[in-house]
């Protein structure tokens, strides 16, 4: 069967300028691959009537042109004209529209500005589709087969509106070719190491299947990927492949899905029924920031002291002064002292903590900058690490806070062992 | 004088699938109007013969095309004999590319393989541009007055050759008409009433000047850019009305040049020599986590504790029990002593605090989800505030990491002015 043609136009001056970085465009396209479609091109434009003109003549070759940006309370004043002018239509007053926009605001408590009316305002042929997320409307509008769907440009309100609205909408309309991915977690080894060790694995694999790596942070991210009419054979197939690699690199394999390790290790704190809390030097507080985006954290973590002055690592988590001064903050008695502190403080079942030096300043001859001391506190005692995780400091901050839920998570692993 | 025609296409099924963000054109397209450019449009593209030449005809109106990606030793299987089919030309063997390519590996001391052999086949025509931070060629070829510039896809490539080499040509080659902006950011006023206040001065800004409104989380950044053959006319004009708006909406900007409001922050601390330390229940440690990205911030920042668990924020924070019992966790009483809390433990000057719901669930018909209670406590008592920030997690997290950065900065202002 054909393949659906799928183009998004992204409006907006400020793409152009580089004032904004267009993540709109590669989330869609990941999310279009996940369902079975493929993107085929994104024009990036700016808000001029002759580019969206021109760029609407230029996608009615596809089956689904997919509009994002230019309908925010005053980008609109351009874009929705010369959606009514392509589309032989004019502006209307929409209920349904007004309705939500007055809604939002009661919601938020501020008051509606003149503007925010004109933003009711929708081409008469179009059809209204609800955006609960913010009060720029969502509009899906045909002309010679050739249907396009208009979303706003601030990414929450897109990714809202795409999941609940139009991705529905096209899987009853066009055809997906059935698309399957797994993505297989690894930390500990470096990308080049892993290809070698995972070869002749890969080279055998069969032709619709694709392996790609992608390193970020310490970790290395395997997608194995494929698309096929028989999703059946496609699904098995991928369950082999995945159970043969599985088997190659058990030691650095920490998650069989697309996750982040706060995530695996979150699924570990629930299922053993244990709790944690971390105590945070160089890491700044990310090592809680990046846990309590997850939903439900609260049922496992107890809390967070960033002692970033150096007296409040005495005050507030009991390291001993003296401790400090024969060892340096950087150490390893200390990095234990401030993990079982926390353990104590926050009456947790385990304490994380760092200590470190992010940069760009603050490095030694002993204690370059990049030096980070790990440490985790159970009720079998304290263990620690040390890493040099190099000179840029958010790299750092980063690398950091995944190797410290590397070492939580061996943690948790050895002490419900014994 | 006539505008130069700049397009920029961007090769790559990995920028289609959103394995990776199409960062080269964001940056690009900074760099152009930086130097008097404008880039008149991203169209990005998969690796396939079809896609590339009917990328290369929808751009035959400009007069210059800035072609990125499609280069690497796999991919320009494709790109190059396309680009032959398209010039009507063919490859031949390049000297000068191959003793670039040969010098790169003898330098990182790795042996050399067929493929980057392959690298140095170029299109006869086509002149070659020396690319020292990689293997993959950069050529510049013409066709019916339009030239077209082929830089390799990775970032850190494209930039230098860019850079040392294309636009040096261009600033010859091209008419550039000089380029300024200016950045002025606002916060605690929406975008529609931010338009409405500023309406009559907006009206009234000279041809050559435009205003662009940039909304993200709970800000709007204002950039006021202009193009003018007389560069002196146009800084004078900028300077002039940059300070009429500034008189118009004194109380919502937070800085005249593009930095977040933490930076702001970090700045008035410094200058007044006071400290911080935050309190973070809702916010998870993100208030901590944005500022120490910060280099230096250990100088003004004292630490944070994440009080996570409803019981910490008595044993931590000495939040009074019967207080809690009383009001609720998410209440004015509680913020108020969360931020005395935490600036007595940490021993500040000021301190700030979060209590709220960040869901997705935790709501109540008294405080939905997306209900946040901020407080700031500093010598003269504390004062709060409750926000609704919406139903999405992150975006709550986000937006009110930042209302607690303005409500800390109007209390360092307000404290330094009694």
């Amino acid at each position: 069967m054909k393949e659906t043609v799928i183009k998004n136009i992204s409006i907006g001056d400020e793409l152009l300028i580089g004032q904004v970085v267009n993540t709109n465009a590669a989330w869609l396209g990941e999310r279009l691959s996940d369902a079975g479609f493929q993107l085929n091109s994104t024009l990036t434009i700016g808000d001029s009537e002759k580019a969206i003109l021109d760029a609407f003549n230029a996608c009615m070759d596809a089956d689904l042109v997919l509009v994002t940006g230019g309908l925010g309370p005053t980008a609109d004043d351009i874009t929705k004209p010369t959606v009514c002018k392509f589309f032989e239509t004019e502006l209307e007053f929409c209920q349904e529209a007004y309705d939500n926009i007055v809604s939002l605001f009661n919601r938020r408590g501020f008051q509606m500005s003149e503007r925010n009316r004109g933003q009711a305002m929708l081409p008469k042929s179009c059809e209204y589709i609800p955006n609960t997320y913010g009060t720029a409307p969502c509009m899906w509008i045909e002309k010679n087969g050739v249907a396009f769907a208009f979303m706003p440009g601030v990414p929450f309100e897109m990714k809202g509106i795409f999941t609940d609205e139009l991705l529905p909408r096209m899987m009853e309309r066009f055809h997906a070719i059935p698309y399957e991915k797994r993505v297989i977690m690894t930390t500990g080894i470096g990308e080049s190491f892993l290809a070698d060790k995972i070869k002749d694995w890969e080279e055998a694999l069969p032709d619709f299947l694709s392996l790609a790596y992608l390193p970020q942070y310490g970790m290395v991210r395997l997608r194995l990927s494929g698309r096929h009419e028989d999703a059946r054979l496609l699904h098995e197939t991928l369950n082999d492949e995945v159970a043969k690699l599985a088997a190659l690199i058990p030691d650095y394999i920490f998650a069989m899905q697309d996750q982040p390790i706060e995530r695996t290790v979150f699924d570990l704190l629930i299922n053993k029924g244990v709790t944690f809390a971390s105590a945070e030097s160089c890491t700044g507080g990310n090592i809680a920031h990046v846990f309590t985006l997850i939903p439900g954290s609260s049922e496992v973590f107890k809390g967070t002291a960033v002692t970033y002055a150096t007296p409040m690592k005495t005050k507030v988590l009991g390291v001993p002064d003296e401790m400090i001064e024969k060892y340096g903050v950087v150490s390893q008695q200390v990095v234990e002292s401030m993990a079982t502190g926390v353990r104590n403080l926050m009456e947790s079942d385990f304490g994380v903590a760092t200590t470190g030096i992010a940069g760009p300043s603050g490095g030694t001859d002993d204690n370059p900058v990049g030096t980070v001391w790990i440490g985790v506190a159970s009720s079998s005692g304290a263990v620690s690490k040390r890493f040099n995780f190099g000179k840029d400091r958010e790299n750092v901050i980063n690398r950091a806070t995944i190797a410290a839920y590397e070492m939580l998570r061996e943690g948790i692993l050895a002490n419900s062992l014994s």
